[in-house]
């Protein structure tokens, strides 16, 4: 069981991140849940986000999942980066699709993680699978 | 040797994808170089680019190697589309900071294209390691 | 839940895979469980497993996730084959280790199958963690 | 122009790493070639090498590749173990073949170097391809 302290700690460092996140927010993303090793997060797919096959551009699936990855391991306020991503694509994004990108915590060990992040469609389709690394920087998120 | 107009066909191709592909314009993508088989494409870190940690968001730096990768294997004007990629981050990239995504074609088995693609920044330090695998579409980039 | 008629069917495909799979036997490797998208496989770390850091050679490790991977694809018997594997190593094996990989099925798409892979000694220890695509090939296992 | 002296340590300290290599010796490696940040090994695939489809097991071209990957990245006398690997398997291997990897230096950045290894045949079509991430342990192969 979670302690209702690291939820609320989860919500405060996650909030403070996506504030000075101004990538997430021009790219129109929205904090859906969080907690402690976990985040899900959604975003429209806009006209300004199609590629040259008028899909979603594979670049801003993999941004949204990113984001998702990195809420989720930043959330027991120990601040940590991506080490290594991979994705893999199996339907592409439509313009006007809400897209959410739900993050889980695999395991920790010592200063690397590992998240499974998937990227669904508001039909629940699975659009692409993400697993990222992360690396813990040794400073706090929030003080 | 590569003839000329294979080299042609590689620019008119990739320009039209370009033309379409509104993700990549909007973050300001610049094409650098294309031959068959290759493509540079740049793009300056602008403030909306940066993540909670005040470097550039992973999933744009992603962004710029997954153009790099289309272009290259859209280059033969056969279409094709990433069926998975792979990114590690070396270096944080920084505002105003100009990067430079070079793909280069490893392979091409069947239907599916293999793809390595460095992230540099003006000083030529390596930001990034990306591989990407394309799935070929059996149509055509131009007609 | 899942019919008993799929369970009998999973321990059958899989056991005649394992009787004509005379790399895994060599390796001796044994299956621990099976179930439809789900199998454990053990293996000792022997003498002749070793690198030359003393620990378990990695492609050994890899091996035994491997065959995990392919047994848990091969379950509903429809006959798969890997086309691309992700590993990384978290912690060394030792010489008399027993190693157990557990193999769980994240998602089937089209002939696509991705698989995740856990690879533990026997204090229960993460050693690696392995993602498997699996690509099927229209044909059954066991007729 | 890599001197003699650093050619002569590549060799040296590839061969006491394989000397000590239990399991690269008993799948009946051999080194083929050897340099500063190089390496290439050759294998026969053994009727104890087949899996279930009657091809050579994925997870022993994995460990040829991994050999090639570990020589390559230990050649400079600095002790690495890998800490992550992707591979994509292309064409299977039969009883018989003479398989044979290439692994090369990409970027060596802090503790970190990634190598690209291709496993060939004795008709030189590609079977796999494969990147490894070495993880550098702050000792010396010989001292």
């Amino acid at each position: 069981m979670v302690a209702k302290r690291d939820h609320a700690l989860a919500q405060q460092a996650v909030t403070a991140l996506f504030e000075r996140d101004q990538a997430s927010q021009a790219l129109g993303m929205k904090i859906m849940a969080v907690k402690p090793g976990y985040a899900r997060v959604a975003m429209r797919v806009r006209a300004d986000m199609l590629n040259g096959h008028d899909t979603c551009h594979g670049g801003l699936i993999f941004s949204l999942a990113d984001t998702a990855f990195a809420f989720a391991c930043n959330s027991r306020n120990d601040a940590a980066v991506a080490a290594a991503c991979q994705i893999n694509y199996l339907k592409p994004g439509r313009e006007g699709d809400m897209l959410e990108a739900e993050a889980v915590e695999r395991i920790v060990a010592g200063r690397s993680g590992f998240y499974d992040v998937s990227v669904s469609n508001q039909s629940g389709e699975l659009l692409a699978l993400f697993r990222g690394q992360s690396h813990r920087l040794k400073q706090e998120v929030i003080k």
